[in-house]
């Protein structure tokens, strides 16, 4: 079994990425010319990468302008989006266009936090209910304790679910404009020792998670509660605009949504939208996100309503929006140059972030459902000739 | 408003990119050096992308080798994770040791499908079902019409829900090595124009989709019925390398399975494991496959056994990988160079790919699993002073 | 510990339950007088009851008529309600004179599938899919196998799901007009001891079931794939009357159904309408049924459409009705009395049960969301101003 | 149309009962005989039926005893079950006999709730976000209005969940003895009212309940956060008596624990246990609860631990428990003796009465849990020869 090269202390440079391309090239045959071809310095790759060599060049297209009426984020944005497929940059264009036209999305952070929900289990569940009160009694000091190991973070609450014998406890955290994940597992991990140090009467077992975060995945309490930043995209449309872009009217997108609600209730999706991982998958590549939060972020739910004028509201909540401005990926180049390029780079832009990725994601869904839609009228009635 | 610069018929040149940028920079301020940096010919590009600005550099990390026992992957392979979350690569690297000190992780795809959803309205449901039994006894004609569309499709099924006077039908087509989301609806389209010319009666409307796909999203239906590839990595891991690689036991990770799947229950999660979306991420990245897909194909579920002799067999299923070797991101500079360092470059290895992928999933479990539970074994104990 | 008497071989009797009653008393000092007041004879109660010591006597309130439009029930219906929560008679009254003056209620049972699901592990996922596809291939000679058990039962398909090296099948029947669960059970039973003894190649365990039936609790699967009968029932109903008998209109009811929409897709509930299990368990306790399967029966799925002249089409699906009309305790005096108010005793009147319930569980829905829409329209108005 | 006989004022006596029977007669050809001989003194019923016409006999019978260790259940309890299932009393008290012999079920109340939830829209996001901000701010004042409306009810915490520009709020009560649901409607409308008064900025719409409460039917909302009694009932089973008694094993019941949690992720369960519905839904009868509540009182998390030495521990846990031990149907004749039986009638017995509950629901999973397993021992054993 052949090593990937690796040297202690001074890893990330030009030569240990070349030298590991050579390596793979001898076992693999695969020439990683393009790989190879960067302008990053590797030398600020440490704590993003290991056995660095080199990058995945992914094309960024620039769609827009949006105009955003948020509380942090106002006017006109253009919006790198990094995809590899087609029309996505288009499409997204069309419905900013149109979001643009009708006065612009009005976008709102309602809430946000960012957990890990360690679980304790008992001998039996009389001890796990004590602990539960004996929680809420010691919150001060929980958080005191968690606190101590992070400036930015701060322990709101701790939500508590119960299964037997065990107990499961979601510490939630705001923690300012970073996404958050290490550090509330490392406050959270640091209040855990003081409350075992404190032997709680009849515990039997401790586990740091156990599925109820949930981190990188889906589930209806993070729909519920929230994980990152639960964000709201909102715009009233009028039915006249809706006819020159989009080919559609207030109504059929109306009735579309009766038709969609319920296939989401049916078939039980995480997500009664078009598409807005779409979006949302573009703009992290492109701005330094961890891409694997899709799971979560994809999550939404739209709401709609047919004004007695005829011009539509329409709004999506994202409630697991997990981004930051600084740390993590953010601070590589062609990121960190994309998050410039929205003046959403460094500290205190989280919110202003949230806000344009929420209406990008709206400005999707009505370019893709507008578009499925106005399909649906053309090919059917060709078809149907009902209007013969 | 000013319009970002795009020019008809060329649009996808060197200089193109370059005026967009200087676009940016008047307009934002912010200087895209970076993104500009790219060794990629933008005249590939049509098809991929609209209003090219440049790149997003992804660092990309070599981890491995991974022992892949599969029917189409075959041996040891290095693996590149395109990522900017620290530690990833590493963590991937360990579990993959394991494996493959265990002889190797089982990969079998055992299902794949890739649907379009059509729904049509009926005046009432005896319409409804009516129409249900028409498209049963219809199948192969509806079958012949589809597949005219498209040589590689095929459509295999169409599935039927039904909801009052709603009819919701799943055409289920095999794909071959596209990921196949668009060759599905030109198939479903075309084949629903057919069905529509022979007038169902009491037919009221008709939607390509609405919400039963469920394209870019998480659902139960896809969990249950497949979207994309259904995958399975297994492996039987003896307990002495668990304590040895791990720092665990067989018997501590058996009995935290206990707990997740409690957890995975009351908060409903779409995946019972840890969190294989970072691996899918950073593959898709890295190989070119729609990131926004880690939306569906970041569901999982982990299935083990503890043995009698203390190995554990360890098991998990990712019901909806949606991937491609070629089409779509796949023929990009960096992310074919990846595809080609795995083997899985062009047609007939679409299977290989999923093989490999569901194994490098089970690596990431086992190890970020591993360290779970083995943090709690010290943390728990250091602070509870059991051992002493 | 006293033993509660039992005799061998006759012990359905009065005479026994007076003993048991006595028993009682002793232990326990309660005097179960009601309880041993019944008109029933003990002697038909073998099959139905074990320890037999008297009656619930559960009041029974006569609501309707309602007018039902079905395939098998055509005409007025009085219905026969046993509950103890006062208005739900007279609640259900309004909406079955609602439905009523409205053309009356369309109801159409539209499949109808009963399954027992047993579940083969094997020693990895290979195997499993080796094990679907000789299972789809030997589908007549299984279906030949489950069918020597039953005279009413039918073999229609063989569902099937997996999960690394579990596969878990789905055997759907038709029953005629008994519930069937343990008529699917036998020959479900009878048939997997015909395919064990095939010796299945790579297999490790069976069990007859694990949790994919899914019997007396509510599931998605079921939601989707129908269990007992799916009988969907629908209403257009003049805005006009809306506003006479439920001092509401059509356009507030249907409002509050986009809030219910988001309600049950946010708190992910099995059912977006009202209170469908009212009507039904007081219908199933008349009736003769099985009250736990209240657990699936009150999974529902509303749907509704406002039409351009302010009429209301409304309709709701109930995915997993499971009744009968003989067998059970459709035969116990006072509920096969019930049946026969309803012309629905004995065989071959399922289906016209099914339709009266659905017919009646629109009418609940209709009169409490009708009372909770006016309800607010007061309260909301009288404390707002609003009018003034 | 004929109109069921009704008379003002008086209307709940045996000769109005009569005469609707005479008129069931008439218009149905149905007898009425069994349905008319009842024990129970109608001038009792207001509050209870409307339309009374006579009684539905439900056969009873005597489980048990069983052994509660709970905390105010406490020693043996014989079990009234009122059923047509065949066998279900028999199979009952099997696993009372099992889990006496092992010393007894413990069983708590871990929690407690009643809600209602109306929901509050607005002109957008940022009002219905501000909106929250000021019920928090204004929790004190609420509960008092609320409380104003009854005597017994405790406003413990309003839950918030927003969509867009919509926020539910789910009032969360503590009701005595009660079931609580009407009690909780009136206290809720009445805060709402005050609510109003204030005239919050930005509100458009007001409605008492839309789908988050969720009264009579399964969510997970509800799961998660309780409706009506959260109670537990768990046990340490000894394999020696699992073997005795229920021809097992603690391994053969823990090895299908893992399979059924595998079942309950993938078909999204409502319970991961066996038929707690059953147990349920017989002492709902028997003691004159709302068997509607199936709906939600059916789910249930099984959780279970295999034991060094082979023993099992075992719990289940109920989520949704509502009843009540007075009020509503608890004091109709039959069901009171029930209650009485129980050592469970009136007030301050509630808790006492969640206990014996959760008792009895536990002996039902390990019946037929064990039978299920033991019957796969026998048959796939017998099939297959292995013993051989």
């Amino acid at each position: 079994m052949k090593k990937i090269p690796y040297v202690k202390g001074n890893d990330h440079t030009v030569e240990m990425a070349a030298e590991r391309r050579k390596f793979v090239k001898e076992v693999t045959g695969a020439d990683l010319k393009h790989v190879g071809s960067f302008s990053i310095d590797p030398s600020a790759l440490p704590g993003n990468i290991e056995s660095f060599i080199g990058v995945a060049q992914v094309p960024i297209g620039l769609a827009g302008p949006l105009f955003v009426d948020g509380e942090h984020a106002k006017g006109e944005f253009y919006i790198p989006l990094a995809t590899s497929e087609g029309t996505l940059v288009a499409s997204y264009s069309r419905g900013m266009k149109l979001l643009s036209e009708a006065g612009g999305v009005t976008c709102t952070v309602i809430d946000e936090k960012m957990q890990r929900a360690p679980m304790f289990a008992f001998e039996n569940a009389r001890y796990a209910r004590e602990f539960g009160k004996w929680i809420e009694n010691n919150f001060e000091e929980i958080k005191a304790k968690a606190e101590e190991t992070t400036k930015s973070g701060k322990l709101v609450e701790i939500e508590q679910y119960s299964v037997g014998k065990l107990r499961f406890l979601r510490f939630d955290y705001t923690t300012g404009d970073a996404a958050g994940q290490n550090m509330v597992s490392r406050a959270t991990h640091h209040a855990c020792k003081w409350i075992l140090a404190q032997k709680p009467e009849g515990m039997e077992h401790f586990t740091l998670a156990a599925q109820m975060d949930t981190d990188k995945k889906h589930s209806q309490i993070n729909t519920l509660k929230t994980r990152g930043k639960r964000v709201v995209a909102e715009a009233v449309i009028p039915n006249e605009l809706l006819k020159k872009i989009m080919h559609t009217t207030s109504r059929a997108l109306f009735n579309q949504r009766q038709y969609s609600n319920v296939g989401a209730l049916l078939g039980h999706s995480s997500n009664n939208g078009s598409h807005s991982a779409n979006g949302l998958a573009a703009m992290f590549i492109a701005t330094g996100q961890d891409a694997a939060n899709i799971a979560e972020s994809s999550a939404a739910i739209v709401h709609c309503e047919l004004r007695e004028n005829d011009d539509l509201y329409i709004s999506i909540t994202i409630p697991s929006l997990i981004i930051a401005t600084y740390g993590g990926g953010t601070s590589l180049p062609t990121q960190n140059e994309c998050l410039k390029l929205l003046g959403c780079e460094g500290k205190g832009k989280v919110y202003k972030l949230a806000e344009i990725m929420a209406g990008v994601v709206l400005a999707g869904e009505m370019s893709l459902g507008s578009a499925i839609v106005a399909d649906e009228w053309v090919s059917s009635h060709e078809a149907m000739g009902r209007n013969r």
